[in-house]
């Protein structure tokens, strides 16, 4: 390959093809999900993914997986492969493939060094070969890590063609193709005019969505639709080309509007929202403080809550109250109460939401008991059954489900009802 | 190719790649999990995964990709496109790549208009297309869909090859698998000797832990390793053959023992269990209980206690101190050493752990307090920043650490640490 300067040519075709590096994705315990991520953004830049694949820590294969997508694809995107260890080829296998020699960056090698020393660690030697930079390569600042991005491109075999090397963690490749892949990208590339908008909703069945919105999709024909299934979360998404992006964008908005239309409030988001989000949205637009106790899901109802940055603002904390002395002790539970109904119960989950809004001084109060399995189950209160409260000023709310599934999915299905109980109590 | 039969020969090397057949398959939204299972059955078969792949519903690309795919492996297995519709053509691509015909086969024709009419319904015509069977080619029986599986052996440029064509629904082909593939694969296959074993360790940094263990690598150059790197954990993944099973597993034992050596209490798991078992078994052999007091972490050192069956045993429960006024109501904070020393200070972490375990009457109490980001931070105490404590009837210890990442990152890092930080009291 000849490298060329950034700004010499741009590409006419658009296919892409990711290559994600890595022993690691051959077992059977790993798969590679950064390929989604970069899906997602080179649709939104117009880019089709025509291949993927996963190649194991060797010279050979990549060299020859490299070559194979070089011919294929005018876009080529690695990922992984970029640490220090030996088995951390990429760099080396790529530049086999292109025919480009790999020259040690001084100025990348001081920023290693760097990033070591801040942290008042001496920087090992076998660091020193992430400094190792393709010939013709523009070096991708990797906020998050030491090991630097790489961009080339040229000419492969007669072809104009882009390479791209994002180092593996997904969150240094996703902050690293955000910040020096996106826009570069966009200038290489025909305009593109893609519209996409995703419709999420809570505690609705697949099979009810899909019979309800099917008709609707049938009379949209140029936009894509794509219905996804969770624990109680379903996501519709809606995608459509056009001359201009506004032509595009009212495609995918008459679709989605007339969808929304029809499933009415069980949409809580139509602009990519988390359920997580939407609940600290509506939070704040009614100066409304939480409190959550919980049994069954440990904690994960409050993980949830508090993975949105800002949450401060509006949760409180509250209690997990996995033994019954605890129901007592932290949310105010009576004993005889849960001697006399069970610790899951309707009562209980009621006086758990009532009694952590009181001791906390909240205005809303979660409840949540029941059984997450695998074991504990019985013929009344079988695994699945969950118990969710939510106390307000204007009384107590309880909604009783039996959820399918493991003791994950059950714990996820009701921390995803609470925060719907939320939701729509606030709207 | 040449198509022979079944019994007729026997493969000698033991490499397998699969590709995944669909245009789904490359959007944001899916992902191929069908070849996580594939990848755990060939292993255990003796056979290694070198290469795979994911290709969308387009003739001449599926066509390369198995052509490709029989010059690097002698195993090909296929998921997916063995449906009615004009987008299937994985029959028609690997009946092109191999050089073979495709037969309607009059018996597959008659147990699809089967199931069909044992449904009450009438077999629409572009079914007959999942009759089509290669040449020469074992028809494997579906259970549980129309589409069989179909297995074809045979040489390929001068080359002994085993194809296999699964359909893509995971329930029908890890059925079909099981029923149809795996006694037959291990007729042909030299007998398997393949041992693996997986050390964990938490709290050590990857290229600390590489420094450690890659001179212990080269001294077992039969062993394979791979190590994987996460928030705070790390997995040395090791991987052996040998003329007999004693032998590939003394083999594997033996370098793992000796990195087991090197790392010393690092290694918490040597068998695959997680953190949170192992906290869950070593709770259990010492007869303690826990409780927790967390602030920064939001619930998520609770939910990934309670992520294990049975945690109930010896997790009692505990607080979520998002606000100060929780920190003293719940866990028992004194409000003039918040004011003091901060919410985040070494001194509030400690009387989290004290206070939390106090008032839950457990064992060991567990305290977590820090700046999780993005917002909060400041030059004193910046993002990352994290102070976690452990008490106990012997007194209580603090760890500072100042994590690198965004929020979701330094929250698993606390709660990682903090799990290790029960585990080594424990131990």
């Amino acid at each position: 390959m000849i490298p060329l300067g950034s700004a010499s040519f741009k590409l006419l075709a658009v296919n892409a093809e990711i290559i994600a590096v890595g022993s690691e994705l051959l077992t059977p315990f790993r798969s590679d999900t950064n390929s989604l991520y970069l899906t997602d953004q080179l649709n939104q830049l117009g880019v089709e993914v025509i291949f993927k694949s996963v190649v194991g820590d060797d010279f050979k294969r990549l060299v020859a997986a490299a070559q194979h997508a070089l011919f294929r694809s005018e876009i080529v995107i690695f990922s992984g492969g970029l640490g220090p260890t030996e088995d951390d080829l990429t760099r080396e296998a790529v530049a086999e493939a292109l025919g480009l020699s790999l020259r040690r960056n001084e100025e990348v090698l001081a920023a290693i060094e760097q990033r070591f020393s801040s942290r008042g660690w001496k920087m090992s030697p076998n660091n020193a070969k992430q400094a190792d930079v393709l010939e013709g390569a523009v070096v991708l600042h990797n906020a998050n890590g030491t090991a630097p991005g790489q961009w080339v491109s040229g000419k492969f075999e007669g072809r104009d063609r882009i390479v791209i090397l994002l180092p593996g963690p997904p969150h240094e490749l996703k902050a690293l193709f955000e910040s020096e892949c996106r826009e570069r990208l966009r200038t290489k590339l025909p305009p593109a005019f893609l519209a996409t908008r995703v419709l999420k909703v809570a505690m609705l069945g697949e099979s009810h969505v899909d019979a309800r919105v099917s008709p609707i999709y049938k009379r949209y024909c140029n936009v894509q639709t794509t219905i996804l299934a969770g624990a109680g979360e379903i996501e519709l998404h809606f995608k459509a080309r056009g001359d201009t992006m506004e032509a595009a964008q009212a495609r995918v908005d008459e679709a989605a509007d007339a969808v929304e239309e029809e499933l009415e409030d069980a949409v809580y988001s139509r602009d990519g929202q988390s359920l997580e989000q939407i609940v600290g949205y509506w939070m704040q637009m009614r100066g409304a403080t939480l409190a959550v106790a919980e049994s069954c899901t440990g904690g994960l109802l409050a993980e949830r809550i508090t993975s949105v940055a800002g949450s401060s603002r509006y949760f409180l904390g509250g209690a997990i109250v996995y033994s019954n002395a605890l129901k007592t002790e932290l949310a105010g539970v009576p004993a005889d109460m849960i001697e006399r109904h069970g610790a899951v119960s309707r009562e209980v989950a009621a006086a758990l939401a009532e009694g952590i809004r009181y001791r906390c001084e909240s205005t809303l109060g979660v409840g949540i008991t029941g059984v997450a399995g695998p074991g504990g189950g019985t013929a009344v209160k079988p695994v699945g059954l969950v118990f969710h409260a939510l106390a307000s000023a204007s009384g107590t709310e309880v909604i009783e489900r039996h959820f399918p599934g493991d003791r994950k999915r059950i714990r996820r299905f009701a921390s995803t009802l609470a925060l719907d109980m939320v939701r729509r109590k606030l709207m």
